[in-house]
């Protein structure tokens, strides 16, 4: 009799999961169901930001595959409007939700994949239940944006510069509002070090985004069960609309009440085949959380490219074969209005928080030869461990072409380089894509000039 | 006593060994002078294309220091005009001509740098000394080449399809000529592979620039001196100006008469820190041969970004530091046209010519997530070691934000990764700036998947 794979979540991790399971068995052998509660599956949220603005026309362009795809050209029974309300891992069943017939049944499995993944922050703040206060985490939440600017709003509020935070920021910026970012930090982009975060909040300012920087917001007050405005330690703004850019956390409530082990970061634990400890399950994407190779510490990252991995990983295993997920570095990459922004390794407080100690190098070059027309202001800045030399981490902030650049850095962290060894590295070079000495060789240069002028 | 460093050569590894050895001996410790025979010192060659095209307006915007710099701001005697005739390692004394007052004079040193750098390679083919066929190595002869193109020349015939040919041919096109490129080789670009040069050419062909490929030159034809046509194994082209992009070789012969050891690829044979096999001279930059990382072997390979770092670590050597060039991996970056080319490591003939076997894989992708507007083809071609998996080479070939990502290659080749470990690694994603799997990571992915496959 064939066994029955069951899929909690219908995006990233959970689908390429059922995908590379049935790749390698067929349906005779393993039946595959997909449970999604939202109406669409393997989508790509990352490309919410650029609906809004108006670079992507229609949602179905961010839809890799349809339910009805799964359905019909891999054997997957992809059910959108249906929710997981429990596991039971006694008796290997989940209980689901058809959310359009209000009806609830129960289903067997042999394996379970849960991947629930993340949810947005909401704080706890008066009023932050009004309407027009806005997550952005699925794509029904990017439906719900777009519903909300059909009503010709004026004005929005950001609450929170992380990623989406920004990128919202500035497809807002793009469809005409007038728009407002509240950060309780000194600096946007927390993710990287303040004196670069300044650089992105430039760039922001630049296009026209009207910065709140160390503001708290208090509350969110309205009319009608709408918000109005958004009152923060020093007033209040006008706001048609609120997103919120807070963050998420690994979306695992439904896993932690089946006794599925969560870590210290709430995230689903697993081992490097995405199994959690409860046999028969699995877990992948924004839900679990990974193992950091520079901190060797555990972290949820929530992640488009690692939920992909991570799912492809379990169905692998699946499927029969035998694969890892080796962990992350913590690369990250964002476009912020004309600002390109990376960052890899750990910044400076993260690498506090690891106990580690280390200097800083940041260094000003350009994309491209001085003389070659075109060529914008880059910057970057290393984290070096103090005695080894061995990267910690990097972050880049410049103009057009700077910001993939952190590959490299990813790839050195990777491979646990010394800054005095990156100096010598072979980096290509041509005048319309560097100077003589690529930006990252010459920050590498200077870390490993400034550790020898420490001795 | 103060010493004497005599550095032969004004250009990138010369300029920045004589700099690096001032920024750690004073003048009143270590005298030093450059002979340059050409009129400018330390500029970027690579840059001659660019000048040629229109895209840098004049000549002096690529010289990065002059010799008035050099004197007044280093106190390094820089004189160009000043050819070195002869090297005495004996009585450690170099010949010096002075070219414009047409003396000859003998100048002592105690240590000395050779950085002769790189010499065009003219066939000998009948006609080759017509006047109008001229090589692009020195800015003085991208200056000549600006004269030819006073006169209003229609047609140019580009002869090789190099690098330095390739640029020269898209330079000409943006002059407004009729180019015609003439290569022996089935495709253009012969450090890479036929079917990653084929969709260079292709890239040219959209250009505008007509291809003759597999057509060897068999001569020059002219009249009162002056070329005219190209004569092929297929015809007669007509050509007002010829350019020569064959390819370079060491400039050596100076230090070969003065049996300072050349190795087998006719450079200069130096250890790590840039000493050669005679005591007290030094050499670097174009001229040198350097070890190859992937194939262990030693190679010719002249690129600005080289000399840079080798002349850098010879003037910290003189200097009285300890440094060492790692030697290359074969990175190399162009903007052919609309097409952007990269390489690194071995190709499929140089990895045979190393006794390596390998298999290869291919991967067409995107810049950009597909439905993020300007994404554009991509395509990847990886080889790896069979047995060990191990990453031998890479090659990139596509539109705007592709080759820069040669440098993750770079990186994995320089760690000696393979293609399994590779496909994990934790590179940026966001829509602006790649698909959700990065294409270096679905062509690693696909290899270790073909390796799976093969056992």
């Amino acid at each position: 009799m064939a066994e029955r794979l069951v899929v909690i979540g219908g995006d990233a991790a959970g689908m390429s999961a059922a995908s590379q399971a049935r790749r390698r068995r067929p349906a005779n052998e393993l039946q595959i169901v997909a449970f999604e509660r939202g109406r669409f599956t393997s989508y790509a949220a990352c490309g919410i930001p650029y609906m809004v603005g108006g670079l992507v026309e229609d949602a179905q362009k961010l839809v890799a595959r349809t339910p009805q795809v799964f359905r019909d050209r891999f054997q997957i029974d992809a059910r959108t409007g249906h929710e997981v309300v429990a596991i039971d891992t006694g008796n290997r069943t989940v209980r689901v939700r058809d959310l359009s017939e209000e009806r609830e049944f129960d289903e067997p499995w042999d394996h379970l994949v849960v991947a629930t993944g993340a949810q947005p922050l909401r704080p706890s703040i008066p009023g932050i239940e009004l309407e027009g206060i806005l997550g952005v985490q699925t794509l029904d939440d990017g439906l719900a944006v777009e519903r909300a600017l059909e009503g010709r709003p004026e004005s929005a509020v950001v609450v929170g510069g992380g990623y989406i935070g920004l990128e919202m920021a500035e497809a807002l910026v793009m469809r005409g509002l007038r728009v407002t970012l509240v950060e309780m930090a000194p600096q946007p982009m927390r993710t990287l070090d303040p004196d670069m975060g300044a650089l992105v909040a430039d760039g922001l300012r630049k296009a026209g985004v009207e910065l709140r920087l160390e503001e708290p917001v208090e509350a969110f007050e309205g009319q009608g069960g709408r918000v109005e405005a958004v009152v923060t330690s020093t007033g209040s703004l006008a706001a048609d609309v609120v997103i919120l850019g807070l963050g998420t956390r690994p979306r695992s409530d439904l896993a932690g009440e089946a006794e599925i082990p969560l870590g210290e970061t709430g995230g689903i634990i697993t081992d490097r085949r995405m199994r959690t400890p409860v046999d028969g399950v699995w877990a992948a994407g924004d839900c679990v959380e990974t193992f950091h190779r520079v901190s060797r510490r555990p972290v949820a990252i929530a992640l488009g490219t690692h939920a992909n991995k991570q799912g492809r990983v379990a169905g692998m295993n699946l499927g029969g074969e035998y694969a890892t997920f080796p962990g992350v570095v913590g690369t990250a990459i964002s476009k912020i209005c004309d600002v390109e922004v990376a960052r890899t390794g750990l910044n400076e407080r993260e690498a506090r928080e690891a106990g580690l100690e280390f200097e800083t190098v940041r260094v000003d070059s350009s994309t491209r030869a001085h003389y070659y027309p075109g060529a914008e202001k880059m910057t970057t800045k290393l984290l070096a461990e103090l005695g080894s030399g061995r990267l910690l981490g990097g972050q880049i902030v410049g103009g057009a072409g700077s910001a993939k650049r952190i590959d490299v850095l990813a790839a050195c962290l990777w491979n646990e380089m010394t800054v005095d060894e990156m100096q010598g590295m072979d980096l290509s070079y041509a005048p319309p894509f560097s100077p003589v000495w690529d930006p990252v060789l010459i920050t590498a240069r200077k870390a490993a000039e400034q550790r020898r002028g420490d001795e």
